[in-house]
């Protein structure tokens, strides 16, 4: 058939490209939910394991299911010396997001279940990418810093190992719990441009690693997972200049400037994870006597609100949270990763378990067909 | 919002996904064209160069214009040397796909536009990326085969190029012409599932890189460009049983296993890339003496034809013309990528020339909002 005649709608706006099981977004009324479950319990309830395992098996573990995932995940705390090699030898300046891309598809090389794409061994795949993208991100900052490189401690949580693996000591219970928090309100959001790029290469039955590579080259763009990196090159931006932040970002909005961290396309109210990122990053001002990037994002928080009816997204306050943590502007990202997986994995193995390749059509503009071949030398 | 309750096409297929000027398929008709010039015009008469200008510029070139395309492509002959020390330490059973899409990762670290992601800087990259992509296939080749590596040599066409870094010695002129003619045919293809991966990861802004990455790793499955390795294999096999192909895949067919290089998701008539690769997969099998391949193929073809109503694909000839031209089996998928990076390039482009994130939505099928959390120890 020819392509139809419809306009497209741009970005895919609204349009559903698939049945999903894994995420409920009701954008209207602010509210997000995975497998049924709001995200607002799991934040206040759950951790980052307990929310993966129900991503990854559509229901909450018990006891016994939760302890043995908590000690599979743990298990899976490994990588190949090729991926330790590659990471000493990329330059120290690279950015995260280009090492972890090429980390991941890197590791796909030495999987043991390269050749197998089935629903168990990609489990088994999820199992491995999840510890090892956190171990990819912590470690390649010790090595740029010329730190010593922290083994992975099972005995600890996956949040707590990154954050030790990260900063090479014992982290603190409130800077887990923090961390965690983030982990689950990131770990899935339906289809996401990284995800669904996940999702368009598996249903070509690629491998998994080619899928969650692919997601991590989504991620790495401004206006998906860089966007929390950009609110804080903002916030130092105005810390640097001494200015007033209503004014600051008033100029901005007057130049037209994107301000990033507002608006969704997903919801026309309160993102409901900048709920908890909200007041996470005012706890963690609070209890490091240092509520500078807190303050300051709440006073352009409520200015956007007031002068462009905007509100906050999951990225606004995560950066200064994450800053908070003492993570590294440039860790933002990566650490959006390092929750993601958790859905980029979930959505891998539903599309497969009901796959069809993902090949939408083009609305043609070009030249009329047929334009004619000029041979060379009448051109 | 919450999601629209339509139900989801699935695969997208038919949707309009974006307008774009660069590449017309009319299904029914058997069409393709690119920039509105058929692609039989461009198989008889263009060369890659040529072809891979068109769909960047939009336009044939005039003499000065190829000759300086055909310059600057040349050039961009060149390869870091950390990407040589990594093909120098991969497995030499590595898969080659996977190491292509580790090797554009890798790219990116090394790249002198690394942070520059203008219409300008994205053109330079499609340059440097065509030429490397095309050097990398080869030298991990030879390096896998203990062979030594052969250097670039500007003197040569993109496809004779390429043909000397893989097999050592100047091509013949009919090979160099077979292999031209299918890197054309397979230089784009509307929003294939590579191509459209590629797009999707480019609307967040993310690098050219990441989104050529992400279209290596979709093209790398059997439903999208590892189809003309499935074909090759039942090649092999039947040859090996002995037994007459018609047979053979009757029996395949009887017991519903799926014939790889038949029927397609857009065309319901004869893939007119089909129609040349027929061609020249008949004509290099009488030069080399040798037209076993063509003729099962061509048994096969006539069988499905009749037996499924089903036409041959791309994929289909793809697999014995390559064959024919000595190529091993598992580079003809890394062969695809090779010719398509020019598609890739010209979608990425147009995509950054008037984006917007592309972020469909899912038609939630899971548990009910509000499921309960049910604490640990109730469960």
């Amino acid at each position: 058939m020819a392509a139809p005649a419809a306009p497209p709608v741009k970005g895919l706006e609204g349009i559903i490209a698939t049945k999903s099981s894994i995420c409920w977004i009701d954008g209207a009324a602010g509210v997000l939910a995975y497998r049924g479950i709001d995200i607002h319990e799991l934040a206040v309830h759950s951790d980052f394991e307990e929310t993966t395992y129900l991503l990854w098996y559509g229901k909450l573990p018990n006891q016994s299911e939760l302890t043995q995932f908590q000690k599979d995940l743990a298990a899976a705390r490994s990588l190949n010396s090729e991926v330790y090699d590659f990471l000493r030898m990329v330059p120290r300046d690279a950015n995260p997001m280009e090492v972890l891309r090429t980390a991941v598809s890197l590791l796909s090389l030495y999987d043991s279940d390269e050749k197998d794409s089935s629903h168990d061994a990609n489990l088994r795949k999820a199992y491995r990418i999840t510890s090892q993208i956190a171990m990819i991100v912590a470690i390649f900052d010790r090595i740029r810093k010329n730190r010593a490189i922290v083994e992975p401690d099972p005995s600890l949580s996956h949040s707590a190992n990154f954050l030790q693996m990260l900063n090479g000591v014992k982290p603190l219970d409130e800077a887990t719990k923090a961390l965690d928090v983030a982990l689950i309100l990131q770990a899935d959001h339906e289809l996401n441009a990284s995800t669904f790029a996940a999702r368009v290469i598996a249903s070509t039955l690629a491998d998994m690693h080619s899928a969650i590579t692919g997601a991590i080259g989504a991620l790495k763009g401004p206006l998906h997972g860089g966007a929390n990196m950009e609110t804080m090159k903002l916030l130092y931006a105005i810390d640097k200049s001494g200015r007033e932040p209503t004014e600051y970002v008033g100029e901005l909005l007057a130049q037209k400037k994107k301000i990033f961290g507002f608006g969704h396309r997903v919801y026309t109210t309160e993102d409901p994870r900048a709920t908890h990122l909200r007041q996470m990053s005012e706890a963690l001002g609070k209890a490091s006597g240092n509520s500078k990037w807190f303050d300051m994002s709440r006073k352009i928080e409520l200015y956007i609100n007031g002068a462009k009816k905007l509100n906050a997204n999951v990225d606004f306050y995560s950066a200064s949270t994450y800053t908070a943590l003492g993570i590294d502007l440039d860790l933002f990202t990566p650490i959006f990763a390092v929750s993601r997986i958790a859905g980029w994995a979930a959505h891998v193995i539903e599309q497969l378990d009901d796959n069809r390749l993902i090949r939408p059509r083009a609305d043609y503009i070009g030249p009329k067909y047929p334009a004619k071949y000029v041979p060379l030398g009448q051109r």
